[in-house]
């Protein structure tokens, strides 16, 4: 559990989170339904809109975290950085029905601002979510949330992130190319 | 249009597309209809299930591919490398409804096996795709796609892919992690 630090968060504009989103992180999914709270490692996720600023992502009911999120209508998705590989790893590994998984990877529930669910401090960005659209729920276990508040520091601007692959392997995020130069305003 | 070489492929495993798509790359669509073909840059897409191979992808409906791809209800994905940065932010950055994107970004349309739409013979991995549900192209413009057909080389297992993140920045996708050990059978 090395690297840890204390991040410093502000707001951040909900219709920008596909900065955090979009290239493909591993997330760190949050609940909580009267009183039980979970944490579930997730990567099958997809930016969908802007404004209400949208977010699909797969939730397989085999997860202890499916109940929790299907009854609270609520969830955090968590954006860790490489530096928490060995909690996104472990967190993955085990099912909150057998352990408390804050205490066991020693990740910090924080109070978010508008759903139940806790923020998880340790993580670079935090986006509060609520239940936009269930009709995907039943047929595919893909919910539709709204971000209704982010939260990401300052600086840096982009968080170093783990990308899965299947078969235990990840990519870490690597170089950032700047191609503005080439791009029409509209298209940014 | 430097770096390109020619990609030597061979079937690849519809239930193990994960390992090109989950990392989130900005992929390279292709369409077909009626004789007419184009190409769109697109970021927007989720790995859905395995068995059979299901991605969502969202395509914004003022996307001149949008009605090629609606009508046809098929499409080919294909994952480009770094390498094609240009063509990726140039396809990006034009519509088919001034220019032959083919022709332009010099790529070259390969016959697909099972749909109409052209593989990019120049990207990485081609997944040949069939509409498999319809029901969230009205409401989000999000189409869910069966892979049908994949095709990949067998070396290098994994492609130095592009990663978008907005404001015409991209992620490159870095060094690999293996947490294999790390992991239970199951939850691979």
């Amino acid at each position: 559990m090395k690297h840890r630090r204390r991040i410093g968060k502000q707001d951040f504009p909900v219709a920008e989170v596909r900065r955090f989103l979009e290239p493909g992180p591993v997330v760190l999914v949050s609940s909580a339904y009267r009183g039980a709270t979970n944490i579930m490692t997730m990567g099958w996720h997809m930016v969908m809109e802007f404004s209400p600023s949208l977010v699909a992502c797969m939730i397989a009911s085999a997860n202890h975290s499916f109940e929790l999120i299907r009854k609270s209508r609520e969830c955090v998705i968590n954006v860790p950085e490489a530096a928490l590989a060995d909690a996104v790893v472990g967190v993955g590994n085990c099912s909150g029905a057998d352990v408390d998984k804050f205490a066991r990877f020693r990740l910090t529930a924080s109070p978010a601002t508008f759903v139940e669910a806790p923020l998880i401090a340790e993580c670079f960005a935090n986006l509060e979510c609520r239940l936009y659209d269930a009709a995907m729920v039943r047929k595919y276990n893909v919910f539709i949330w709204e971000v209704v508040k982010a939260h990401a520091p300052a600086a840096p601007k982009y968080p170093k992130t783990m990308h899965y692959r299947g078969e235990g392997m990840f990519m870490l995020s690597g170089a950032s190319a700047n191609w503005r130069r080439k791009f029409r305003p509209g298209m940014l």
